[in-house]
């Protein structure tokens, strides 16, 4: 999930040579991303949403919601590795894990892959979403099993809400953009909600767009963070081909404690394998471009 | 310059609307990458290549040569600052500086940015492109009359091999693709041609294309750098939105000495403005991705 901030969507097909593409376009932006494709696996209308499942020539399968480009099989790892991996080595047991979206399954494999997890809830509204994942990405399926995972298919917001006080050590909200059905996801409301169910020491991780191009909702994520009571508040930068830019970045929020330092020894000595993350990409990921910084400068 | 590697170039007329869009079709990677237009400044059949500007709607200029993106106004500046200011503020001294490519005067202007350079000599093999960059991208060429740059237009590998021993501390080849023209500039014999031009613990640092998509070329690269005696060889990563993929690499050697440390003292008191690099940013973009890592071992 992640990366929706774009609007036309357009399968073209190539007079010169039939090759048929899919473009995202992102309108805000100006900018567009294409792969080529060989079909198309599948296509509905759920109660929340289109869903397209393409089989591209060179990136594997690529699902599409309204339009947008989420999963491919090809870089999928870059996004999923870093909204897990830091968050859950910067805490120093995370064992109480709650995702809100991720229906596709590849935040939730990560997470399970961290033996101090004791329980993950996942919530994304739309199940249909689950279901196509397991029939053309069932890699990213393959943890769904697990006794430590609970997969809910309900609002996600009204679950925070309700969230007993304390009682998370990690909330990952691997959602769409905050234009449209997203937004909400992004208000102070939410995030106030999300402090409120974290214990002390917890963090919250969401994915915050292209830092080329989405300044103005990092900013205003930033504000809202400090407004709803988080203590610290930073972002990680990483590539993510598929999405506007290609150039993505997560934001943190931890309650009661400075974002730093991460358990160094553990990642060493983990015992799952990486394709992006060791403990160099963990630190760089948290390098802040000089621009970036003079975005985040207070308004005077 | 840089960022060659793909093959069909289309100009789209989105019907809807009657939004033009300029659209570059990485064909080994099956993906492409599109910018909105207003429309085309400029076009023009040099000696060596087809030289088109475009006005974007979001992105500035973008100058494309034989269909290939080269630069637009928007982004360039993660390019240019990293394929400059990691190398020179590593090396201990950098006075002597030679520019393989380049042609856009982007790199010569970060170059002299930095006032230990006593002399830059910048050979591009095409006047016209500086010339067309001069015109719709000034702010690229505003050191162009640098009393310590030299601009030449003349064949770059016979300049190299005819380049006095040791009398360069750092190169750098902004060039075109590995496929083509500038396949020459990615093989052992230029790059012993550069080794010998170098002063002990020189750098030479190359554009090295996509790690996602373009491993093999990279892999060569190593190849190639360690048997014309280079100490040491490593990779910067970087975003770079309009190049395939969106993640851009370099590739330093270094003569005599390891790739290790820089001046961070004089990156902080630096007497410029960046827009991307910083210190943070010089050791993040080191950090190696688990998966390149792996593409590095030695073959057994």
């Amino acid at each position: 999930m992640g990366g929706m901030s774009c609007q036309i969507r357009v399968v073209e097909r190539a007079m010169a040579d039939n090759e048929q593409w899919f473009t995202e376009k992102c309108e805000e932006g100006g900018n567009a991303f294409g792969l080529r494709i060989k079909g198309k696996l599948h296509e509905e209308q759920s109660r929340y949403q289109k869903i397209e499942v393409y089989e591209t020539t060179d990136w594997g399968n690529l699902m599409v919601l309204d339009g947008y480009t989420m999963v491919s099989s090809l870089d999928n790892f870059l996004y999923h590795e870093m909204m897990v991996h830091p968050a859950l080595f910067i805490h120093p047991a995370p064992q109480r894990v709650a995702i809100i979206g991720g229906g596709d399954c590849g935040t939730l494999r990560e997470v399970l892959k961290h033996p101090e997890v004791e329980q993950v809830t996942q919530i994304d509204i739309d199940e249909r979403v689950t279901r196509v994942s397991e029939q053309f990405f069932p890699e990213l399926c393959e943890s769904n099993q697990d006794p430590r995972a609970e997969l809910l298919f309900i609002d996600g917001i009204e679950w925070m809400q309700q969230a007993k006080a304390g009682s998370l050590d990690i909330i990952i909200v691997d959602s769409t953009d905050p234009i449209g059905p997203g937004e909400v996801l992004f208000s102070a409301d939410f995030y106030r909600a999300c402090q409120r169910a974290l214990a002390d020491g917890g963090l919250m991780i969401q994915q915050s767009e292209s830092p080329l191009i989405h300044q103005l909702i990092i900013q205003r994520m930033y504000r809202n963070l400090h407004d709803s009571g988080f203590s610290d508040v930073k972002s990680l930068f990483f590539p993510q081909p598929i999405y506007p830019s290609g150039w993505w970045s997560a934001t943190l929020g931890r309650k009661g404690a400075a974002i730093e330092g991460f358990r160094e020894q553990d990642v060493a000595q983990r015992s799952f394998e990486t394709r992006y993350y060791n403990s160099d990409i963990h630190r760089a990921a948290f390098a802040v471009p000089e621009f970036f910084r003079k975005i985040l400068e207070p308004q005077s």
